[in-house]
Order: C-alpha cells, then sequence, then structure tokens
C-alpha cells in the first residue's frame, strides 16, 4: 500500500472499491448503492403486478430513470477511478480501462443499464426489458464476501459434481425409459413418448414430486417407489460432496491462517496495521472469531514454549504440525 | 464457587437456577415447570379446536389463570434471586436485576406473561392472545444444552449460509423471471406476474411441490425440471455448510476437553469434584462419554510417555497438541 | 476362546450364534433363517391382498405354522444353547439362561411368536396378528453388522439431534400459529385450528408437500415460501449432525484399529489366528479394506523406520500421532 | 512405458485409449466419438415423440445405421488393438483379446451394438430396441475421470448404506403397517392392503409426496406427520454417510499424492515427465489444483527443514506423516 498523493479519483477509488479499513463515506456510499439495487429489483418485480403499475406507473418510470443516471455514474466513474488499483500501477490508464471493463464485476455493471440503451436504439419487448432489469441483482456480489468460500467449494468439487451429474443424468434417461415401458398403455397422455416421461422422472428423482403426473398401474408404482429411493441419493451425493469441499475448505483456511500469524509474528511486535491485516485476511478465508483466535492462541503458545527445549536450550522437533 | 451462607433467597437461587450437580429439589421443580410449560402449549393448540373448547372451555381458563399465576411468581423469584449469581456479586442488587432483567432468558420468562396483563389493560382480539402462549414454548430453551452447540455452529457459519442464501435468492429471482416469460401466456392466472411465478419457483426450489401451480408448456417444463435439479443443490449448500461446521464444532470441543484434561491433571491427584467439573464441561462441549474418554486415556498415555526432551530427559511443556 | 469338549449343544451354539470364522453349518444355517423371515414378512404383506389370499389362503396359514414352528425350536434351542457363550461361562445355567432371555435379540426372538400363542388363549383380532408378524423383520438384525457403526453415531449425536427436534418443534408451533392467523378465514375447513394447521406445516417443514391443503391468500403464500425456505434447514441440520457424526466414527474406528494393530505387531510374528482377529475387529468397526491396509501399511512403516534415529540410534519423537 | 515401435496398430491404441498426454489425433477421436454417443441418446429420446419420428424418420434410420456402423468399427478397432495395452503385454493375443472382451467397458461397447444385430436375427420389439440405445450412454463412462472417485466411496462405504437401506426397509413396513390399520376403513380404496399402502409410505418417506394418497383421518395426519418427520432421518443419514465417505476419501487422495510427491523428490532433480505423472495422480485420485499445491509446497519445506535427527544431525526417514 504505497503513500500516493490523495488527488479527488484517488479519494473516489478509495470510496467506491472499499479500501481496508473503509472509511465512513465508503461505507454510507456502499450501503447506499446496495440499498438502490434492492429498491430496483423489488421493484421491477412489483411492476409485472399490473394493478400496482397501473395504480404507480409513472412513479416506477421516475424511479427506473433516476436509477439508470446513477448507475450509468457509477459505472463511468469506476472506469474512471479503476487505474488508482494499486494491481494495475504499471499499467497505462487505456490499458487499465480496457482490462477493467473486460473484468467480470465490471461487466456485470454494464448488464445493468446497457439493456436499457439499446432498448433507445431499438425497438424492444418492454417485458424482456423489465426483466432484465432483475439481472441488476448481480451488482450486489461485489458486497458479499462470503461468496468466495462458496466459489472456492463449487470449482474444487467441480470434476466430483460433474460426475454425480452425469450419473443423475444415467439414472433419469433410464428411469424415464422405464416409465415409459410400464406406463406408456396405461396413460398415453402423460407418458406417450419418452421426453415427457421425463417430465415425472426429474420431478421424482428431485423428490420434487407435483403429483400433476403419477404411475397408476401396481407394476409402475412398484418401479415408481424404486426411483422414489433412488432420488434420495439423488440428494445424498451432492450433500456429500459438498460437505466434504467445506470441511475441505475450512481445513485450508485454517492452515493460511495459520501461515499468516506465523508470519506476522515472525516481523517483531504486532503493530495495528498487522492486527487490521489478519482481521482482513481473517474475513477473506471464511474464518470465525473463535477459530482465528484459537489458532493465534495456539501458535504464540507454540512460539514461546515449545520451539526450545527449556531445560538445556536445544531447538525441538514440531512433529507434523 | 464461595461457601456463601445458606439463606432462603441463596437456596431458592440454587433451586431455580440449577448449581451443578442440581439437588433433588431442583431436579423436581425443574421437571414440574417443564411438564406446565408443555402442558400450556398444548392447551393453547387444543383449545383453537372449536368443539373442545366447546367442551372444556371453563377448565382450559381454569388453567391459564394457574399457569399464569405460577409463571408471575417464577418470574418474581428469579428476579429475587439474580442476585445471589456468582457473576453478579459484584454489583449492586438494583444493578443486577436490572441486567438480569434484560438478559435473554429473562425477555422470554416475560413475553410468556405480558400478554396476558397487556389483555387487561387494553381490549386485545383473544385469538392474537391464545397464539402469543405458545411462544411459552421458548421458555424450555433454559432445560436444553444440546442448543449450545448448534447455536455456535450457526454463529460460526452465518457469513457462508448468508451467501448460500444470497445465491438462493439470486436463482429465485431469474428462475421466477423465466417462468413468468415461459408460462405467461399459458397460464394467465398463475403466471400472471412475477411475485405470484415465485410461489411456484420456491415450492420448486425446496422440492417442497404442492402441485397446485405446475408448468404445462413444454419449455416451461424443460425449464421447470432443470429449476428442480437446481433445487437439490439449495438443499445441499445448507447440508454441506452445516456438516463441515458441526465437524469443526467437535474437533474444537475436544481441543477445550483436552486442554481442561491436562489442565486437570497438572494439579496433582484427580479428585471428585474435578471429575464433575470435567463431566459439566462434556456436556457443556457436546462431546460424547466414548470420545470424553478415549481423550482422557490419550492424555494419560502421552503423559506417561512423551513428555521428556530427547535431548537431556527433562519433562516437555505441550503445546496446542 | 478356551478348548471346549464339542458337546452337540456347544455345537449348536457355534452352528447358530456365528463364532468366527463360520464353518459351513453355521452359514447354511443364517442362509436358511434369513430366507425364512424374509419370506415370512412377504407373505405378512402378501395376504391383506384380499384377491391374492382368496386365492392362496390355506398355503398361507400352512407357511404360517411351518414358521412358527421352526422359530420356536429356534428360540427354544437359543435359550438352551446360551449357556455355552464364553461371556456366561461365570453364571449358574439358570441365571445365564434368565439373563439371555432378557437380552434385545432375545426379547425380539419371543415377541416374532409370542403374539400367535397369545392369539391361541383368547380371541384376538386376525388382523393384528398379521401385521404383528411385520416384527419378525427385527429378527434380522442380528445379521447385519454394519448397524453397530449406526447405532454409534445416533447414540453420540442424541444430545444435538434432540436439540434439532425442540427447535424443529418450536418451528412447527410457531408456523402453525403463523398460517392459523393467516389462512383461518380463507380457509376455514383447512385451517379451521391449530391441530389442522399443523398437518400443513408437517408436510411443508418436511419438504413433502402433498398439496392437499395449500395457502391461497398472497400474504399466507409469502408466509408458506418462508416456512419452506426454513424447511431445508430442517433437513440440512440434521444431514450435518450426521454427516460430523459419521466422520468422528470413522476417525475413532480408525484409532481404535491401529491401536489393534499396535498390539498385535508387538506380540512379535503375526499368526494367522491374529489376522483373522484384526479382520473381525475390521467389520466391527466398519472400516473398509482399503483404510485397513493403509493403516496396517503406515504402521509396519513407522514400526520400522522412525522409533530409533537411523544414525545414533536413539529413540525419537513421534509427534502427535 | 517402454519404447514400442510405432506400428499402426500401436498408434490407433494409442489414439483410442488416450494414453498420457494425449495427443491431438486422440483428443479428436475422443471428442467426436462423445459427440456421436450424445446425438445417439438423444436421437433414441426424441424417436419416441410421435410428431418428430413421423416428420423425419428416415433421418433416423440413417443416423441409427450410421452409429451401428461407427460403433461396430470402433469395436472391433478396440479388440484388435487391445493386445499393445503395457498390461497386457505378457498374455498371447488371443488370451489378450479375450480378457479384454469380458472387461467392463468391452462389455458396454457390445451392449451398445448388439441389441441391433440380435434383432435383425429375431423378431424383437422396435419399442425395446429403440429403449436399448439409450444403454449407450453407458460409453461416456469412459470419458469421466471423476467417476472413480464416486466409486471408491460408494464401495467403501456399502456397508453402512446397506445397514441405512436395512432401517429404511424396517420403517418402511412398519409405517405401511400402521397407515393401513390407521386408514384401511376411511379409504378402502387407496389403503386396502399392505402393498398399496406402501405407495403411500414411499412417496412419504422419500419425502416426493405426490398428494394422489393422503390420509384423512385425524389420527392418520398425525401418524404421516410422524412418517414425514422420520423420512428426514432418511434423507440424512446416507447425505451424512457419503459425506463422511468423501471426506475420508479427500484424506486418503492426500496421502497417496503426499508419498507420490516425496518418491519424486527422492529421485533427484523433477523432470517434466514426473510433473506430468504427478498431474495424471492428481486427476486420477479428484484432487484440486490448489490442494495438490499445498501439498507439493508442504512437502518441500519440511524436506527443507525438518529432516534431521535432533540427536545427530543426519537425515531422517519420513514415516507415515
Amino acid at each position: 500500500m504505497m503513500d500516493m498523493p490523495q488527488t479527488f479519483r484517488s479519494r473516489c477509488y478509495r470510496i467506491l472499491e472499499g479500501i481496508h479499513p473503509p472509511g465512513v463515506t465508503g461505507r454510507v456510499v456502499d450501503a447506499l448503492l446496495i440499498l438502490l439495487i434492492s429498491a430496483n429489483v423489488i421493484a421491477a418485480i412489483l411492476e409485472t403486478v399490473e394493478s400496482i403499475y397501473a395504480a404507480y406507473g409513472p412513479s416506477f418510470d421516475r424511479f427506473e430513470i433516476f436509477s439508470i443516471a446513477v448507475f450509468s455514474i457509477e459505472y463511468l466513474v469506476r472506469v474512471w477511478v479503476c487505474v488508482d488499483d494499486p494491481e494495475r500501477q504499471d499499467q497505462t490508464p487505456l490499458k487499465a480501462r480496457l482490462r477493467y471493463i473486460v473484468s467480470p464485476l465490471a461487466l456485470i455493471d454494464l448488464f445493468a443499464i446497457a439493456p436499457v440503451f439499446l432498448g433507445l436504439l431499438f425497438n424492444v419487448d418492454l417485458r424482456w426489458l423489465r426483466l432484465f432489469r432483475l439481472l441488476r441483482l448481480f451488482k450486489l456480489t461485489r458486497y458479499w464476501s462470503g461468496l468466495n468460500l462458496l466459489y472456492r467449494v463449487m470449482r474444487d468439487e467441480a470434476p466430483t459434481i460433474g460426475a454425480a451429474l452425469f450419473i443423475l443424468s444415467i439414472v433419469m434417461v433410464l428411469a424415464s425409459g422405464g416409465i415409459y415401458l410400464f406406463e406408456n398403455k396405461a396413460q398415453p397422455d402423460a407418458f406417450g413418448s419418452l421426453p415427457e416421461a421425463m417430465w415425472w422422472t426429474v420431478t421424482t428423482l428431485t423428490t420434487v414430486g407435483y403429483g400433476d403426473v403419477v404411475p397408476v398401474t401396481p407394476w409402475s408404482k412398484a418401479f415408481g417407489g424404486l426411483i422414489s429411493l433412488i432420488g434420495i441419493g439423488m440428494i445424498a451425493f451432492p450433500a456429500g460432496i459438498l460437505a466434504a469441499g467445506f470441511a475441505e475448505q475450512v481445513r485450508r483456511s485454517q492452515k493460511l491462517y495459520r501461515e499468516r500469524v506465523d508470519e506476522a509474528m515472525s516481523e517483531g511486535p504486532v503493530t495495528g496495521e498487522m492486527v487490521a491485516e489478519l482481521e482482513e485476511a481473517r474475513t477473506e478465508l471464511g474464518l470465525s472469531e473463535d477459530m482465528a483466535s484459537d489458532i493465534v492462541r495456539s501458535e504464540v503458545a507454540r512460539k514461546d514454549e515449545d520451539a526450545y527445549c527449556p531445560h538445556c536450550g536445544g531447538p525441538l522437533p514440531r512433529g507434523d504440525r
């Protein structure tokens, strides 16, 4: 964190992008933007109710224009200030801005406003425009630190979840084939073809069970019961995979946090800045305060007591910690 | 645990607040209160059945008056005796009582009786009063030690569960938008607006699947099947998060219990009091008897074998093992 | 395992109670009994279908008489031979038999035949007698080694599961109260009282969702959606608790198996009998063959390489293994 | 990997069986086969829709003939080249081919084409033939590396899952018996016999809840609510078992990968080939890149710091860390 001159642009950067620790202005701007995004999505939902839109249509339209204006300004300011990102210091301003524009968060911001401007140019169905506004919900991603952990678990477990989905699709195709054979004659309407039979299979395997299509002959009921039982496995597999994934991430986060603590302690007396950095690391890694303080406590204890033999002063082996 | 003079108030405190180990009177009072609370909730439920209330109305009313009397006395006695809490010894009686009154358990006790007295002052709908009596169920919280563990898991996993809920709400809004587009024309009644479409989405994503609203066109069935499959993930995520959370708490409880055992062992010969304290710690930490005895056994073994420096033969400190 | 004289009774004991390793006769007797129990339950189920009973009634009755005869003989033989149980060697025959009779497995065997004999003495409804025969399914418990693990997990997690059930019952009572308030006027039939409202709540919280009772007003739909979402938590909690419980049991089993392996290795050269005992321990502890061989391999490696410094021959510390 | 002469047959082997790292031709052939298999299954599904088959029947038939030709050639080529498998080098060509033919993957390939040839010989129902084509989906198993992990978890947890299924079947039989007693008189159609009652039980215990059969009397509703709650357990058990199983496999994979890394490091400077082998091991073991790099990093650190005897300073063996 180099000491950069506090130009207006860099102040904007610090306010919008939430340097740690965030100042009061940064918090207020964040809160207002979160509020505006939420209000936007709620408005887009409520507008589809005809009676509400008939009564408050003009207000909704004014609120939409106001929101578009704010989001457009926000987008432009973010593109303007992104060159103050310490990680982009070594890029030319143009390159830094182009790179920022194609970053995921910036694309989300763009998609939140682009449909409206496209709608002005071309003749787009109003209903589609309204639904595109629901995508503004993605703008909240920026403010949610817990998503990191979920993303890491999803990424690490992707091959296993893919294999579970492959098994699910095999089961779904075979179960549809089976129920098609069993019920085709009894209910030619609901089970007249494999795609139609798949509707029953998917609602059964996911244990949704609407009941709009139900097997009626004894044998297909027996087969349907079997598929329901297999459906339990289809839920248990992803739950088990994700459970192992989360447990692994917790272990990994604890290890990374321990390394950070070790590093901080090896640099001499602990300063306020280091505490703030550790706190930021803790939030990023998704560790609870209890876990973090346990780790700090145990590292302090280890450093004090365990590195040297208290009797002869010789270094002690550490085991596999 | 200082040796306080056994005044009547401190006796009441010991009986009501369940000092470990609880005496016979304490157990009996606890059992009677649990019975009364349970009977109260069952009565409040049964009273809403008209035929039952018509037949036994006066008995219900008498039971209610009796319960209110008991709960009011219980509340006043608890406020009176709370100054005997060893943790409040250093506060003035008034301050101790005011602090107790705003503690969660005391507020639950207050909410269990307050609506009735408010009902006497103002003209409150009888049905609301009856339903407020259901809140008396919370009075049982006091007697349930396993809740600690659930609370700790919930608190530690709150950010991750929050992120999962954020994803859930994104999925829900987008799925509602999708089904609204697909089914709006086919079923203008059930999918006439986004809020109405959300009813289908929530029953599908949670795999409840009442079947009162079901997609009927082929494309929306395909979309509905996709949403059902995503619904599996919406169940698997919290299950996985909580599984990792419980596993982490178990590990943490074992570590804390190990430290307690270490401490107890380092204080010389183990006394009956220490055993009682360890047993209390075990219950609080939510460890099973098997786990606890495993830990004690391994600590004893470690003390015997592992405690000497390989260099000079002197006893070693333990660190965070 | 003392070398007892092979009397007829002790031979019967070995055949029926499955001494490890079981002989051929023991396996055949086990298989025949499992077959008979399964056939009995299937017969009890099929008899309730009127058309089947009308056609094959006498055959069913003959099969029942035959089964009762076999199960009665089995029960008497088990009571007769139980004195050969090595663990009962120090009891008098009478005491050993009385103790055996009140053991859970013996009581299950008794309940499998007792209703029939009671039915001969008193005039019992035939339908009840038939359903009591379903309890014979419990006789299979004896042959299922994996149940140990499930039982241990259930026992260790009982307090936590109890707390989850307590929260579930609070949620259920409050949700019933809420939907009762919201829907009572719109659907006085389905939500006329709290017990009736509970039917909707339980089918929603467990995500069964029959759809026979569904909220219809907008506010109660919103409330119902909220309850559905909470229902996900009600499924995720037990799944998470059990996942942590199973993980803990696996860790514990591995530790116990490691101790057994250590013990076996410390007794000098490994004999065939020791291998058989380890194999039995493995099955009892519910470890997979991979896990067991991993443990054996690592213990052998540790014994050979790690106990002494290869350079100076001094004993090495072990860390926290 | 001996350096074998690049005959045409061995080239085919390398292309079809995907030697690591796969060449460009191998990747293209794999992609084309995956595409063809997927198109086949989709075609088999769409053909059952009468309107589609009426319109495009001949095209479907031509595509089927083309697919059969390709799959037959693929099968014959695989049988021809299998003798180039390094693991079959020591078998005579005939024996190698016979062994290959009865291997699971070859049998899947055979079942994908055999029904058609049988259909030419005998007069088989066209509908059955069509459904047999769905089994071609299994041909994709060959290309899915994540399935290994799922298979290992299933195999290791089989006894525990078997025990859970045993409990499930006991609960199902007893619940069917109970609801049969409660509802038999009120709904003689839906609950007229135990097998019919089982349909309700299975849809309730699996939380599918179609709602085609629902208890109507108060007592059977109370009983049904209880069964729904038990149904939560029936989902939570397999989820918990699989979660522990996946966690165990992750731990085991990390250990095996650590051993591989150790081995690689002990053989002197790391070569590109070793990196490729480690990468292959990582994919096979189902480890994420993060986990793998963590392990490599910690092993490197350990090698540097931890490898010397605290007594004499000599390098130490590693044991099972």
